[in-house]
């Protein structure tokens, strides 16, 4: 049997069929026009499945399911899309409106749910089947991957990683909340920090590796700055792997995983990231080395992760 | 079938019969000696268990098994004990000692998380099946009921509920780290906090209420000060709220749980108590009247709640 994995994003919408051995075996992609009603993406999003099913000349009936990766918050259990800044819905039925088209089953759960649990069904974490997973970019999106599958919380709202507070009444929150973890490991916060730092500090070759306009700051230039022996930024990403081991011990003295795994650009930083987030957690998890601390991975599937992980909720 | 549950303390050692509609037919305690060799104390836990039964004539072939529920960091799975400092074990194989001297199954979980199965199946969340607990006593234990049943993390050292920062590098606390939960929310915490609020305002009621020896503060003070209209125990009670909110919303966002439970002394002040903390909540939990916000109810239980839930780990 075969599965899609839909992946929908505030830009784009991807889709692929995925096999019984978690090979995606043809993917296709479509604009979000995430400012038309949710009936036409919905609509494009069926199209997509077509599409994919007339490429590989796969029957309908072979089609095991359909999951959807989707942004905000997400009630799988009642198919419901409840609110989605990035593409604007509001309380969305997609798995009702999905399943006018067709009569498989059809499930949905948060974006960051199925990229976890892509990873450990054939990704990064693919030895284990318990995972925390962190999406470190505009915000911090979290999964948390149990006994192989998706903890969603009880309610609708769970598993809201980036939205744990660590340090209260700190930085503003994008969900209206002070200093909740994406206010401090997102590449957004990353991106804050340098800047200020770039600004306190003119010698800091961060600014010229601005060319002298901190609007040009991204997420690489504090870590290729602090290589290059810039104090400033030596800072910056010092104070980054802080906050990040200390967000991360937080959900390890709750969930204990197998595995902690980080993706996003950031990631590319690969173990400059990883071995001091790891050095930070073996003092501050609870029980110290009376207990397990799991090892600290970057996620490998990239983009594939949402298709092989939506495919995977069925 | 009955079943018996142990509440291991550092004090005393607390067992009881629980038969299938979770009402204890007889319980019977003895003082811990946790100073003794941990042999010793599980021979006389083995001893309470047989008095039981002879108490009510019970066979130990009508028993379906005994619980215990063990502070500090215990290791279900394995059956071990991996250190608790109440009672100084560390690496004891309780579930292999206590099994020598009987023939029924043998579980054990962390007294915490026993408590809060307790109030789930027997207590003041016996209406749902997925829940929160939070002891707040010297420290702060956590407890999390996943559909009826205890949810340990995938490894030993999870569910610490306590040991989650919220003011990174804040209080110190006992288990290392700064800013976790025990170290603002525990009444430790708040009785550290009136104190010094009691000196820093020599006119505060709070001073009268210990006699002018701050050294006699304790948990109650700083709420009845509150109530007489006294400015700096209002805002140490204030403060309380907040911290036990921002600890609470967290959790929240994690687990989405139908009900969030308090226990300890501090409960005693009732919806006092409650009341505020679900105000605070209303506002801090992601999503805010999209998502669902779980009532806070303080335990109903009291001591009963370790046996009653020791003996569900069967």
């Amino acid at each position: 049997m075969y599965r899609v994995g839909i992946d929908l994003g505030g830009t784009n919408i991807k889709a692929g069929i995925v096999d019984e051995n978690q090979k995606i075996l043809a993917q296709v992609s479509a604009p979000t026009g995430a400012e038309r009603p949710a009936e036409e993406v919905i609509a494009d999003m069926a199209a997509l499945v077509r599409q994919l099913l007339e490429e590989l000349a796969i029957d309908e009936s072979a089609l095991a399911g359909i999951g959807v990766g989707c942004p905000g918050l997400v009630d799988a259990q009642a198919g419901i899309v409840r609110y989605s800044n990035n593409i604007s819905w509001e309380n969305v039925a997609l798995v009702e409106q999905l399943g006018k088209s067709f009569s498989c089953t059809i499930r949905i759960s948060n974006d960051a749910n199925c990229a976890a649990l892509g990873e450990v069904k054939a990704g990064a974490a693919r030895d284990v089947s318990n995972a925390i997973l962190l999406t470190l970019g505009t915000g911090v999106g979290g999964g948390i991957i149990l006994d192989g599958k998706v903890f969603e919380g009880s309610n609708a709202g769970g598993a809201e990683l980036g939205h744990i507070s660590m340090i209260m009444g700190g930085e503003p929150c994008t969900c209206g909340r002070r200093g909740c973890v994406e206010a401090y490991a997102s590449a957004t916060a990353l991106i804050r920090d340098a800047k200020r730092a770039a600004a306190a500090d003119k010698k800091s070759l961060m600014n010229q590796m601005c060319d002298g306009k901190t609007e040009n700051m991204n997420g690489k230039i504090p870590f290729d700055a602090a290589l290059a022996g810039d104090q400033a930024a030596k800072e910056v990403v010092e104070n980054y792997y802080t906050y990040l081991a200390e967000a991360i011990a937080n959900y390890v003295n709750i969930f204990r995983p197998d595995v902690v795994l980080l993706s996003g650009g950031i990631c590319n930083q690969g173990t400059r990231l990883t071995k001091p987030v790891e050095e930070h957690l073996s003092f501050l998890c609870f029980g110290g080395d009376r207990a397990f601390v799991p090892p600290v991975r970057c996620a490998v599937l990239g983009n594939d992760a949402g298709i092989i992980g939506s495919a995977n909720l069925i």
